[in-house]
């Protein structure tokens, strides 16, 4: 299922974008001064196959929730527990991604794909083992929208994952599982309509896999990838890219085995993640990037396809200066930069009108013709 | 009445800053990890007197419009009757701040407060000549902020201003009744409910004084001010810092009178921009700044009142390189930087999602206690 998503992924559509260029060359005002939002646009039309591309209406935000076995080096000063509790807060309404959420109309999808610890909540619903059409949610496609009722879904791999600084993270089945799921999800969302993905994670201590991942792939070193996450003190920065760094010498993962590379120093979220990224783009849905998580997942999806990067809109520059070397490596500039390192799919989220913008111009804005303009 | 509202801008209210700090650190999210809307919370907090500080429900739009003597050194390859055929793109929804406005659900306010060729369009409203509560539309309140109908409102001064470089722009008493315009213009949005004020202006040939004022208020050197506005050549681009360094030599304008700075090198919208600005300033409601016009009147209006600045966002960073100078000389930082340099309002509207999100974490984001989240 991973390879036949992979080998659907093709390249953005040469003749939708020179439509979107050419229209945006028509509109009243001057040439070029939407300024990034008319490369995004023409982009956005590529990944369509159409000019206008389609306006994402619905937009939805899965959080992949996981745990690590790494948390038990010090690289984090909350207690693991918090993964779930947040996952409760989510559920409830409360936390950042849902006041952002609410003010977008985007729908909260929490996707529990590794968590370690009994989430304080009432039921879950399972994601459906065949893949495919979501049978999901029996009362109908309708609820898995719904911006009013953040769901969680059980997707459960493994109960977080293995320290790797001792051993690999995950076997290469269990980091397959949880690109699928991420697949999955992807697929179940634009079943039901969203028009856009916006990548969101939880899990204590998952900034260390994510600096590990930034390192294998970009080739970066482990001192330049790691950041201070949730907000560490020295010590404790040291001690994660101490971690980081022996996690690399132990494991030497090959850059061009994606999955290789997700199972030895990655992280159940993280796999997920690179899975929904690389299910929008067969889809040729756009994906919209939060932060260094989101990031470090990219990089994974760009090794397995490196045309997803086509479907990737990076959404906020987070703080974490992994998520720089990420963009970077994949050609992205980011919406939104405003030093924000919280995660959830917060700066996804804010950057989301940026988009849906950048594509109602093409939808909606006058010709100079048809204004009655002069053009100079 | 410019004086009262002057005396009327008092500084931010510290003892609901430290609130606002406080409830930023108990929320659940660790500290310090929403990056810049953390302090502009607390800003926004201290600019109303309380924590939370209002949600921005209802927004509004004021685009100024102008023509500008100027024009006639062939400072803009677009024809002066753009102004006016703009404004009728505006009015019939077709332009890119419809668009922007439609999607954000803020009211379009069009104030012709100098336009020099006819409006193409069907009738205007007289802005009540008393100022005070609005008596502008019969038909109550609703209408002027209504996000489907765009407003004109008829407050001509003059029908564009002199040619800066041979004669003032402006007498000091039409530069008062612009800025004066933009008081009422500002009273009447807040009276029928705005929680926020955006900045909007149009008018062919305006980067030119607006590049003046900037160097005026400033001391920036005329080249140094001076940008490509809607995209001239480098002919036309030479002329234009020839006309700015002609004007300032001509009228060594005095940046501690900037009644004398916006008659003399200034132009209507401008004007009536810095009244908008000292209006909702006055009224403690914030005001959202977009390019570079809004830059170089935030600069008025600061030499006005310097604690007008507490009521200012700067919503973007245009790829004019005054509106860099400008918000350098106010201490603000800009919300997005997307190299927009169209005006209109555009900028300051894809700013408002991040600002209502700022207050909106407030409001509605569960603290460590209420949720049962563990702190580290």
């Amino acid at each position: 299922m991973l390879e036949s998503t992979i080998a659907a992924i093709r390249p953005l559509d040469d003749a939708a974008m020179a439509a979107a260029r050419e229209l945006q060359g028509r509109l009243t005002k001057p040439a070029g001064s939407l300024g990034a939002l008319e490369e995004l646009s023409v982009r956005l039309a590529g990944l369509a196959g159409a000019c206008p591309p389609p306006l994402p209406e619905r937009a939805a935000v899965a959080i992949f929730a996981g745990d690590h076995g790494v948390h038990a080096q010090g690289v984090s000063p909350w207690p693991q527990e918090v993964t779930a509790q947040m996952i409760a807060n989510f559920l409830a309404g409360g936390a950042v991604v849902n006041a952002f959420a609410r003010q977008a109309g985007a729908a909260v999808t929490v996707v529990d794909v590794g968590v370690a610890t009994p989430i304080p909540t009432a039921g879950t619903e399972p994601l459906d083992p065949a893949g495919g059409a979501s049978v999901l949610d029996p009362a109908g496609s309708a609820r898995v929208l719904d911006p009013a009722v953040p769901r969680l879904v059980d997707a459960n791999v493994r109960p977080g994952t293995a320290d790797l600084t001792v051993t690999a993270a995950l076997t290469r089945d269990e980091a397959r599982a949880a690109v699928e799921t991420g697949v999955r999800v992807a697929d179940e969302l634009i079943d039901a309509g969203a028009g856009i993905l916006l990548t969101g994670d939880m899990g204590i201590g998952n900034t260390t896999p994510a600096a590990a991942l930034i390192a294998a792939f970009t080739g970066a070193d482990p001192a330049a990838a790691t950041g201070r996450g949730t907000g560490v003190d020295d010590a404790t920065y040291q001690r994660k890219v101490d971690v980081v760094r022996a996690a690399l010498e132990r494991h030497r993962p090959d850059p061009a085995d994606p999955l290789g590379v997700l199972a030895t120093v990655g992280g159940l979220e993280h796999a997920a993640l690179a899975g929904l990224i690389l299910g929008a783009a067969a889809r040729r849905v756009p994906v919209l990037l939060d932060g260094v998580i989101a990031g470090s997942a990219a990089l994974a999806a760009a090794a397995f396809a490196p045309d997803a990067v086509g479907a990737m809109v990076a959404g906020h520059r987070s703080a974490e200066p992994g998520a720089t070397l990420a963009l970077r490596k994949l050609g992205l500039d980011a919406l939104i930069d405003l030093g924000l390192r919280l995660g959830e799919g917060t700066g996804a989220l804010l950057a989301l009108p940026v988009v849906t913008g950048a594509v109602r111009v093409l939808h909606e804005v006058a010709t100079f013709d048809s204004a009655g303009v002069a053009e100079k």
